[in-house]
């Protein structure tokens, strides 16, 4: 059993490969190759933390991983990060455990940033030039850095309900801060990437042929979408069992405004693509499947072995 | 992060602090303080392998622990051992990875026999002297010196399928290796240790006032008693909801010839003992509790900690 430290994760890291077994283990997904546990629960709310244990197999892979993330969101108080945890890479033909990478969140960010800007490639119009980015935190960057890369977008918007923190990201990406509805009304694509509760973007705000990535709704009682902008949207869904659960698409199904049928995985549009019009609104709802954590945890492994 | 070997580990543990530990979690977790995640489960049916991940937490503790544990049965042929695995010992204050014991299984086996033991004095007559043995693997093994050990039973009787095996058993238990029929006639006490998925102990073979520890029976389609004797029983379980669920009480439950109310949880019997009558029957069904790993890893983790 090996050890490797996030700088020694981050160090072997290649983008690209990361994205092609992200874009691939969605693929594969979909189409059925894939056996993915029940997810494990633990909550600490004295501490304002909880525990996810994740663990899946893409049929015909030589290893299969367990990941183990944690966030506490009172550790910035005490000057530490709020994520921690590792991923387990483990043989699936002897059951020896390969290597521990202790990531502390890292590989959990980075494969939700490549699954968002999967999903933005996979819904964009030809021609989008504007990406609009809802949220500050580690997310809106990272989403917005790796949606920037893969479509070639030029301009990035940023709103934030905290000003000086939009203005820093926007500064950073060379963008522009500004209000919710301008920044709506310019972007051709929206990641949204917040822990609302309550929707944010509501659906008059969204003119025909925005294409919006939602990421923040990832447990139950998330919401950052207006139920009726889900409703008028073509939806994409990581994982239809679990978007139909706790994702955005779930409160328009619960109203009876969507029908779970109508859903389509990403890793089906991926594997069939779709023609969508012009003037249609296209969500992707992504709440973070296990196989993503497969495939980065693999591709790093395949990397750091060889 | 510290990483400790199996080596470490082993020399670290305490029999008798582990045995208190693991007492009290049962005690805690029928007294409704504990957490315990869902179970996650992958399969690897062409290398007759198995993926469980268990979590839990006891209310309070500074640690949470989370526990990953593989079974390869083709292993051995290969020069491997079938159990592999760790558990990982984490921060409840701050979701921190403290330390990564790569115990390849043998808290585990040790966890589970501590249980057989913790039960059988449970149930035991006073004055009970004789212990057999059924099965002759290493769960046969730590449950027999366990159960000893806590009992001081002079005598033990073995029987196994394999009859090489049992006289080899019998031989380091300082034992005897003799008929099925023969050895329920004569024990006090009963461990059942094989992985059987049909009754291998009758109903007619038990006499009143025989208690019984069947560890056996931890996943569906596993039985070793037969359903009637269960039945006849008064129950001791280590968790209603696991035990109704997939392990000898299921059957009877299923059957409609128990309740699940008669059932008493192990740690609801620590807790405020029964009085049972001399000629009862009293099976303890164990199918192995995630606060078990919790207790263990906590009582291996203070001591290489300090």
């Amino acid at each position: 059993m090996k050890i490797f430290s996030k700088q020694q994760i981050l160090a072997a890291l290649d983008d690209n490969a990361a994205l092609a077994a992200v874009e691939e283990a969605f693929r594969r997904f979909s189409a059925g190759e894939a056996q993915v546990a029940a997810v494990g629960h633990l909550g600490f709310p004295d501490m304002r933390g909880d525990c996810h244990v994740k663990a899946a197999h893409i049929h015909g892979d030589d290893e299969f991983v367990v990941k183990l993330a944690t966030g506490f969101y009172g550790n910035p108080a005490l000057g530490l990060p709020s994520s921690n945890g590792f991923m387990a890479v483990m043989s699936a033909k002897t059951g020896e455990t390969l290597a521990i990478l202790h990531d502390e969140g890292a590989l959990t960010d980075l494969r939700t940033a490549l699954a968002g800007a999967i999903a933005a490639r996979a819904i964009a119009r030809n021609g989008s030039k504007v990406l609009g980015v809802v949220g500050s935190g580690i997310q809106a960057r990272m989403q917005a850095q790796q949606i920037q890369r893969l479509l070639g977008l030029k301009q990035v918007l940023v709103w934030s309900r905290r000003p000086k923190s939009a203005s820093m990201l926007a500064a950073d990406l060379q963008g522009e801060a500004l209000s919710l509805t301008e920044l709506c009304a310019r972007a051709d694509v929206i990641v949204t990437t917040t822990p609302s509760t309550a929707p944010i973007i509501l659906n008059d705000m969204i003119h025909d042929g925005t294409r919006i990535v939602a990421v923040g709704a990832d447990s139950p009682g998330k919401q950052e979408l207006e139920t009726a902008l889900v409703a008028r949207s073509r939806i994409v869904v990581d994982s239809r069992a679990q978007c139909v659960d706790h994702g955005e698409a779930g409160w328009a199904v619960r109203a009876g405004l969507t029908q779970p049928a109508a859903l389509v995985e990403l890793g089906e549009l991926l594997n069939a693509p779709i023609h969508f019009a012009e003037e249609d609104v296209v969500v992707a709802d992504l709440t973070g499947v296990a196989i993503q954590d497969v495939a980065i945890a693999r591709s790093v492994w395949l990397r750091l072995h060889t």
